[in-house]
Parts: structure tokens; C-alpha cells; sequence
């Protein structure tokens, strides 16, 4: 079987990537990172998730993020609230994690090629995806170029290792439409930027408008439950 | 003054590179890192070496590396000893750690995007290096165009960082040369992959063999003990 690492935050995007690669055929190799997120409930959930789907490796990442700082995600920062689709639209938001993604995709690459995996699957989306630049299909055609530099497997030509993406031109209701149809245990997910300390979702943060506005497009009831 | 962060081994390539970041007159910022390795000792004289040259901050970042295995710099694999040169020239050896340079560059990135910094400094050479794939220009290359991509200040057109290799096309000799000229304390320098539990250099590594070489070639002494 061909391997796959999958990077998994808990969420719905990236859970419903972690079904489509089960769904191609791939063995599953889970990634997720415990990196200071003030939404630390997600790594209970990426574990639920992972096991869900039967995966063969799941390991979480111990990375101190906050010590370099500059992120509402990672630091005391007010989590932006109640913003409309038209103030999402502008400009790249404080819940941005500087490099986030290249530091996720390093750490996915480096396993990748211990393990001799042909693929990373990453839940990036351009649409409703909150303005991070690290989600833009350049940015991820970069990372491919890289990755085909960076590694033994890809300098002896033994390997072209491909980054998916197979979320990148959905919106966020054709994400959860996919996942329905894949059976996605969206009950199992979190996505909020900012819970409560029980762990519930706030109901006004990017991330939950966006979630909330997903269900509703997409026709389905979300069995999650918001604060508001 | 203009920031860079120069990423720090406390080996002779990445304390020259800090010193030409510094003879540049950059506000220097140093980045190390705790990643498993068995050669810790390099960290202490990291410490060291940041504080000789009067760095603004130096920060090490946690990470672990040994969770990904794969190397022997990281495991119980041995360390390659007494390689010849051309030995050293075929193959990339066991000493390469899986997605090393991409780990460390893409901690910098987020760094000089919560700094502002316009510079990365990393120390790596295409000659004398051991064979490992991210240490080529090529790679280096597309790493800064990832960067360009990736960062806030990428996107909105108002930096375009540099990744500055200033040693890639020199050999040991003309680096450790060029770090005599420029008042290096070699003495606080450590090369070897697999010291001794007080710290001393084994003599008998890549590292150590290519140090040798390039003190003898650049007519110095080196001023550290080599157990053998």
C-alpha cells in the first residue's frame, strides 16, 4: 500500500482530507502539531479522528511557537469576533500563525521521507479560508519544488513527492457535503479559534462564522454545538 | 538597523556566517535548536558564541526530531568514522537528518516575520559538506521563493526576504580563513557529531575529519582538543 502522511488538525477541512486520502487507496500516516494553540482541544479531537479512521501512525509534534510570538492563535492577542464575510475577504488576520504552514509542511516532510511516503495531504482552501497566504495554490506548488530539493528520495530521483490538496477550490460548504458523503464524524471535530474552557465552540470567531455558514449552504445539521 | 536572523550551531560555518552577518552590520538576531541531536554540547557553545558577538536575542527552539527517527544524528545508529573524501563525496550518508535545513529555515521564516527581519543567514556549503541535498543552492533557492509566498509581508509586497548563504561556493580552508579574519573565536566552536560525554571532539567523524583538513589547508591551528 502507498503511504500517505496526513496533516491533521481536528478540524472539519482537515478530516475530510484525511477521508478522501483513505478513500484513494493511501495508508494512513496522521500529523498533528501541539504548538502553544489556545484552541488545544483540537488535539483530543485529531486523536478521536485518527482513530476513527483507523490510522496506521498518528504522532503529535511538540513545538514551542510561542516563543517567537506574532499570532492572536499563540499568544494573549484578542481573537477577532463577529467579522463579516466582507472584512474576512480583507487583508491577512491576527489569528494568522507566521509560517504556520511551511513549519507544518517541514516537520510532514521529514517524516514523509523516513517513512517513504508518496504524498502529504494538507486541508487548504483558498475560498472562505480567512486570508492566510500559506494556503494559496503558488504557495503550495513551492513547497512541492522544495520538497523534490530538500530530500535524499528526491535528489536520487526515487521519488516525486506530491502535495495534495484535494480541498483547494472548495468552498466550505462543498467540504462538508464531500465529508457527508464520505462519512466525515463531524461531531468528532472542532474548529473554533477560541472555545470555552469546557471546550465549546464560541459561535463568533472566523472560523465558527464560516463553519456555521458551511452547514447551512450545504443543507446539513451540524452536531456540533456553538455557545451562540 | 537592519534585522537578520542567523541561525547558529556553535560550528565553524554557521559562527563565520555570524560574523560576516555582523561585519554586514545587521542587528543580529540567532536561532538554535534543541532537536534530540546527540552532540547538545553545540547548544552551550551556541550560547557562547551569540554572546561574543553581542546578539540583540538569541532564542533555541524545542523540537523533536527523534520522534521522526531516521538519522543517526538523532538515534542509535552509529556515526560514520574515518571516511575518506571521496567516500565522503558518494552518497548521502546516514548522518543527514530527513528535512533538517527545510525544519530550521521555516522556524526562521516565522521568526523574521514576527521581527520584520529582511535577512536569513544560514551557514551551509556545497564543498566539503558531507553530501547532504539541502545544502545546494538550488534548494536555497527555492526555499526563498517559497518564503515570498508563505509570509504576510511576502503577499503585501512590502519585504522580500533573502535567504544569505554567504559560504556556499567555499571550501573548510577559505571559511575558517575568512572567520580568522574576522575574529571568530574558534575556540568556542564545536564541529564533532559524536563527542565525548565531557564534550571533546572524536576526531574520527566527517566533521571532525573535514575540520582537521581545513585547518591544516588554511595553515592554522585549531585551538580545540581532538581526543584523537
Amino acid at each position: 500500500m502507498t503511504k500517505a502522511i496526513v496533516l491533521c488538525s481536528g478540524g472539519v477541512d482537515s478530516t475530510t482530507t484525511l477521508a478522501i486520502a483513505k478513500a484513494e487507496g493511501y495508508e494512513l500516516y496522521a500529523l498533528s502539531f501541539d504548538y502553544g494553540q489556545r484552541h488545544r482541544i483540537e488535539l483530543e479531537r485529531a486523536k478521536a479522528i485518527a482513530q476513527f479512521f483507523g490510522v496506521k501512525d498518528h504522532r503529535i509534534i511538540q513545538i514551542d511557537l510561542r516563543q517567537l510570538g506574532g499570532s492572536a492563535m499563540t499568544s494573549d492577542l484578542p481573537v477577532p469576533k463577529d467579522r463579516s464575510g466582507a472584512q474576512m475577504g480583507h487583508g491577512i488576520p491576527v489569528t494568522y500563525v507566521p509560517a504556520r504552514n511551511t513549519i507544518f509542511l517541514s516537520f510532514a516532510l521529514a517524516w514523509a521521507e523516513v517513512m517513504g511516503a508518496e504524498a502529504i495531504f494538507i486541508g487548504v482552501n483558498v475560498l472562505d479560508y480567512s486570508g492566510y497566504p500559506d494556503c494559496r495554490p503558488e504557495y503550495i506548488k513551492a513547497f512541492e519544488r522544495l520538497a523534490h530539493l530538500a530530500t535524499k528520495a528526491g535528489v536520487e530521483k526515487k521519488l516525486r513527492l506530491k502535495i495534495k490538496t484535494p480541498l483547494i477550490h472548495m468552498t466550505k460548504a462543498q467540504i462538508i457535503q464531500k465529508g457527508h458523503q464520505l462519512g466525515v464524524p463531524f461531531h468528532l471535530t472542532h474548529s473554533c479559534y477560541d472555545p470555552t474552557p469546557e471546550g465549546k465552540a464560541c459561535g463568533h470567531c472566523d472560523s465558527c462564522i464560516l463553519r456555521k455558514k458551511g452547514f447551512e449552504e450545504a443543507g446539513l445539521k451540524d452536531p456540533i454545538f456553538h455557545v451562540a
